[in-house]
């Protein structure tokens, strides 16, 4: 049956509220009459409306009792908030691929080291000493801030990057992805503008989501973000938060310069934007590069790390470090939502590879081994005709562009269906613009199997 | 300067709004002549609040720009949120108390067991096995549903109570508490109802509060929630949720009667109401009480669970049982806020102690000396005038009935004063109603300073 104007113009408004959840399965419609007046249009044109619906099934009537939104039917999925896209290159995909791929398949798509690339003689030791721990460490939950060792020893790293704050303005949580989120709970509301660097971490975006916030791309140059579209971004959208990771950028593994940093806190100042910078990458780095936190102090900027990329990602750890205010407000967050931060047991074995005098040698190695990784993939990836955007100094990622013509979306469902995971540009770009991208994880091309099915992909990608 | 009566009325409004977080720092008021047009009332006296309001800090005016929430005050906290209580009895205060509290002082308000109490050999051999785990296991991040082998045994736990599920319907969290909160993020927006029995676990308080849900107590009987005050309020509140723990109901220890658990899940259904069952406490139950998840065969109902209670609260692990389409979505949240789930370390903790052939037995002693600990808790605290309101079948807590005329809130602050941590009644009651009760810990009681402490603070109280 054609919809006619007016009422497919009232199923549309209907259909979208269910989408954006703004109505819930088994919650009334908005009334007949109510709606008529807010759109402008008769009762009839409602009741007309809400019976097609019904029909197509997205609302119930109840007799006597009036219109529901149906509640058959599955509860929305995160994946429903934001406009529904193709599931290959949503936010989620490289995640899902990656977390739930067979152990044993090459990732050239995932975020993390393989196994044999990170601390495993201190992490062993750890778990040893771990089980001679003190009984409370092995059976108690822990304090709302985390073990005060752990956080005095991330003050000292703080201080040599020349970021001085105590161990009372760290707070160490669940996850370097829990701190984001709690980050964002307490300072965003639903409907709120954030900015995020174009192309950014793809999980950056899944997580705003998830919050319901309105993600604005600022244009990412080798430099840093593009200061003139970021001021412009936050006079005309006045977001609250700026989400980045300012040290060997994810995916690009580009480094924000100094005068780039001072200009984005200006422009950020101007407009009342809060920063959260999330340091990730930054024992990768070969030296400490320019950071927000650095220069601000801690005033404007909330900086956010974790140990996964270069301890464990099993032993989950993040932190916060941030003003005295926002810890506390964030303390009582994390109680309410996860009854406390990290696991003892966890801060244990972290303290306890941290403490271990191999862990400095290994990320020494880690980073020479990362260089000669990123050199070699650069090699090998040019000979199918793939340049990286730009060569990085440090980290695991090279940001590159396929050949004329390619889509990276096609080449990573191609290359997936013979059991490689990529992860294709779109995915990190919110004005989705990088079709034609791919982020490389230097240390995950050593299987064998990863350049003929690159190669075979890029010749014959899946539409 | 005295405050006009309309002129009264918009500050009140600006300034509830701020403190609802309707109005964040920085953000631009409404325009004078919309609030004007809003509240009846005249541009000039919208005038008249902005500047008073400007006055006294709580508006920054910009000129020629408007007028903008005071962007100097520190972000809102939670605390903030709901109405400001008397910190010393709001939801967090036994939370913080307990967690950061100097480590032997007594907690008889804490909701953990001793350390002594835990199955500390089981917990040792695990750390020792997990020095020689795979490598994956010590650096990996997990698959998105936790590993395969742990959810198997939870589903040959759930079959033995009745609950048959495949171990694809289980999704394992980071802890119980995030488990709920999933579920919360899921299914809930601002503003929607959500049941809780009253009196409840206070953390349930403060977590829904984090969600700005509207929290309707249920008064909780001896054997479950009101029913006809439950489908009163399902009536008229429309709740989308109902959370509650149902086996050892936290903090009075009663146990759910099949025919109340019956007459809850028909009132469920007939507003579709969707139930949250923590059963954090049902290990310690002597046999299984009747689930409401049960009964519904999780169509209506999520269990949630941990190991907290009983294996270990430092290593973080718990769990979300779920219709199929529930799990999808609640996977994607996890992956896009916390980056997975259980961390495999903690994964695999938790297996090796369960696999562990004293676990089985630890679970036997621990009924048992908690059965003699409720006793004689109970004998003590007769001396004293305390009575428990009921005896329960198993669990930890002891929810009593101080002697007439005493205020638990300032029995509470005299005894910390005196270095005791205690859990007064009304922290757990949302309707206030339970300024008499205090919920003892039996496990908690040992401490040989306890008992004189409670004497001098039931004899004078701190106002």
């Amino acid at each position: 049956m054609a919809e006619g104007g007016r009422t497919a113009e009232v199923m549309r408004a209907i259909r979208g509220r269910i989408a954006a959840r703004g109505l819930t399965p088994g919650e009334r419609l908005p009334s007949i009459r109510g709606l008529a007046t807010l759109m402008g249009v008769s009762p009839s044109t409602v009741v007309e409306a809400y019976e097609r619906l019904a029909a197509e099934g997205a609302v119930r009537s109840r007799p006597g009792s009036g219109f529901y939104a149906a509640s058959l039917a599955p509860p929305p999925t995160l994946a429903e908030i934001g406009p529904r896209l193709d599931r290959e290159v949503d936010p989620f995909w490289v995640s899902r691929q990656s977390l739930d791929g067979e152990p044993d398949i090459p990732k050239p798509g995932c975020g993390w080291l393989p196994a044999a690339w990170m601390p495993l003689d201190p992490l062993r030791r750890a778990a040893r000493s771990l089980a001679r721990a003190e009984d409370a460490v092995l059976t108690d939950y822990g304090t709302t801030r985390g073990p005060a060792a752990l956080r005095r020893h991330l003050a000292r790293l703080f201080a040599e990057e020349g970021l001085p704050v105590g161990p009372d303005r760290i707070l160490l949580t669940g996850s370097g992805t829990q701190a984001v989120d709690l980050v964002c709970r307490l300072l965003l509301r639903p409907g709120d503008a954030v900015l995020v660097d174009d192309p950014c971490y793809f999980n950056f975006q899944a997580l705003l989501r998830a919050h319901r916030a309105t993600v604005i791309g600022v244009p990412w140059t080798e430099a840093g973000p593009d200061p003139e579209w970021f001021a412009e971004a936050a006079a005309s959208h006045r977001p609250r938060l700026y989400l980045t990771n300012s040290a060997l950028h994810n995916p690009t593994g580009g480094t924000l310069s100094p005068a780039i940093a001072h200009r984005i806190l200006n422009a950020a100042a101007a407009h009342d934007v809060t920063i959260v910078e999330d340091d990730i990458f930054a024992p990768l780095e070969p030296e400490p590069s320019p950071r927000l936190a650095t220069l601000d102090g801690l005033e404007r900027v909330i900086r956010i790390g974790s140990f996964s990329k270069t301890l464990s990602a099993s032993v989950r750890c993040g932190y916060v470090a941030a003003r005295p205010d926002r810890i506390e407000a964030l303390i009582d967050l994390q109680v309410a939502t996860h009854f406390g931060g990290v696991s003892p047991v966890a801060a244990e074995l972290v303290a306890g590879v941290l403490g271990d005098g191999q862990y400095r040698k290994h990320l020494e190695s880690l980073r020479r081994r990362l260089a000669r990784a990123r050199r070699e993939t650069a090699e090998r990836l040019s000979a199918l005709g793939i340049r990286p955007w730009l060569m990085p100094r440090g980290g695991f990622y090279l940001w590159c562009m396929l050949p004329d013509g390619c889509d990276a979306a096609g080449v990573a469902r191609a290359a997936l269906r013979e059991g490689v995971v990529l992860a294709p540009g779109d995915v990190f770009s919110v004005s989705r613009t990088a079709p034609d991208r791919m982020r490389f994880n230097v240390a995950q091309m050593g299987d064998g199997r990863v350049m003929p099915v690159l190669g075979r992909a890029l010749a014959m990608p899946e539409a």
